[in-house]
């Protein structure tokens, strides 16, 4: 029986389009608001998958519109009770339910504290949405999976749109219209080699940049849907400390897609490499990628700043395709529920 | 032959005692140039242990301070060369050596784009402490082991007293005075069970608020010191997703000090236990740590914002330990050096 998990996977080129054809002009509109409000600094709160979706958007705030981005700590709001000056703060809270609960705290807080507050979820009915001065919806249709994937792509995508009309781009950039047809051309590529993990207790998975969100991204994937101890670092963090604990045979993930963080990823996979360590590679350079002992070789290419979105999907089938070769369930991960309440 | 960690963790009370006596003019001082210039935001630049050091600042800055914080991507300047608007905005790079490149980097590009920027280093002589407009000293002595630990401490400390300065209390808060005291109090105290982790592959730590830089900088120090595969969670962070790795006979660390992070602590405490979970717990509660399979009963209290000072000494000691148990050197891990450079 096919899985929600993969069935979903495999739906997100129609969401990615479906975004791009019906929500341009209430991103549009959103920006405008929010420009007419003015704010100078951003705070993104969010819990799982949809934090990593903050990360990259921190990234694009800070790198294309110079706005720096706080990624909050909810019990900053919940437990500590803080009185925050946000006035000129733009607080965006992310989340798919649009239900979790610490979440729709620090944004009905920060309102009162004076921040403009923007929701991103895939309820137009939720508490989330209702809560704030702006909502975008994510049109990603019911997500049954547990483990969240076309949400998460429609939220990166999402949130790359409204940076882009925040500086005031048209919609139509040609390599924005052309990800859903590359979406598509990534999932009909399979993992080479991913049966080498079905004894491996960790991994490791290291990115830089605007993709150390899908480092992220994948870490989590891999500890929900296959019960894996993974952990994400970003290349220059890894050397910080971390580094020590990866000797011979240790499994390491890397994501190495073209731009300004590519020399960095590619000197780390040599670092690695001469540790001893076996790498897994999701990139576009067929020799680092047939070098690895399991690669994904990505066949299309865009920009950097889009290309979390497409290196999602790899990341996505990894841990389905482990989670598979184990024998478990990715859609109902041991102990955990679609809506998670903490505070 | 002792170590030089074992050696520094033993010297903290002595570092903390000098910062106490040595540092508060200079950090008034500090605190009066700052509040001068004015700032809405802060950015918080470091790596490693430091990055630590600066997520514990994180929460004062906007618990006690009402200051939202940014943690820095280095990144963002060094390889996306961002042009952020930093007027109004404190950016903080934080380094024991005071050579970290890219924490350098982002000091001196935020300087240019109009922030306030302070350095907290070891080293009064660096490069770091040169480029900023202020600069604390950390007064640490000269650390020889590569893993950090009285440069730790001496950081939340000095930034405590930073904050409290911003905030113009006054120097004598009994509290902090007598944190050498209860610091030296803390490291009499030995850990039971620690043997059980001689073969441990991997671990998780986790805590809440204030600690969560303690459960972070645990983390690194297993991760440095005795190549276990270590991931640090937020208890509420935990739940969403990373949760499901857990199941029976996963080695849990928690870190569990009284205050507003307590209840959800013991709450997660027995959420573990009942997945077939086995704990480590560094806390106060003498039956919480007395059910646990490893503990460490800390025998003094302070207030909640002080704890990851205290904290930190069972955390270091863990590591220490088990390095010992395994025949590691924890003065020097494989492949690191005293000074990292990334860009």
């Amino acid at each position: 029986m096919t899985s929600n998990m993969y069935r979903e996977i495999h739906e997100q080129p129609e969401v990615l389009a479906t975004i791009l054809e019906e929500e341009w002009e209430t991103v549009a509109h959103a920006a405008r608001t929010l420009r007419s409000r003015g704010f100078r600094f951003a705070m993104l709160a969010a819990r799982g998958t949809s934090d990593n979706a903050a990360l990259y958007a921190k990234y694009l705030f800070e790198i294309r519109l110079g706005v720096p981005v706080s990624l909050a700590s909810p019990s900053t709001f919940t437990l500590y009770e803080s009185e925050m000056n946000l006035e000129n703060v733009l607080v965006i809270g992310i989340s798919q339910s649009g239900e979790s609960k610490d979440v729709l705290e620090v944004l009905r807080r920060s309102r009162q504290l004076g921040a403009i507050t923007l929701s991103v979820t895939n309820d137009e009915g939720s508490s989330l949405a209702a809560a704030a001065d702006v909502h975008l919806w994510l049109r990603a249709g019911n997500e049954k999976s547990v483990a969240a994937t076309k949400t998460y792509t429609a939220e990166l995508l999402l949130l790359y749109l409204l940076i882009a009309a925040l500086e005031e781009r048209s919609k139509s950039e040609p390599e924005v219209e052309q990800l859903p047809e590359k979406a598509k051309q990534v999932l009909e590529v399979a993992w080479e080699g991913v049966d080498r993990y079905r004894y491996a207790h960790y991994m490791t998975v290291a990115s830089r940049g605007y993709n150390f969100a899908t480092a992220k991204e994948a870490a989590l994937k891999l500890m929900e849907t296959t019960y894996t101890v993974t952990e994400a670092f970003s290349e220059a963090d890894l050397r910080h400390g971390p580094m020590a604990m990866i000797g011979r045979d240790f499994p390491v993930v890397l994501i190495v897609p073209p731009g300004r963080a590519y020399q960095s990823m590619d000197s780390l996979a040599k670092g690695l490499t001469s540790r001893g360590a076996e790498l897994a590679v999701i990139g576009e350079e067929p020799d680092l990628v047939a070098e690895a002992a399991a690669g994904f070789l990505v066949p299309v290419s865009c920009p950097e700043a889009l290309s979390p979105i497409l290196y999602a999907l790899p990341a996505q089938l990894l841990a389905h395709s482990v989670a598979e070769l184990r024998g478990l369930d990715p859609d109902s991960p041991r102990g955990l529920s679609k809506v998670t309440e903490t505070w």
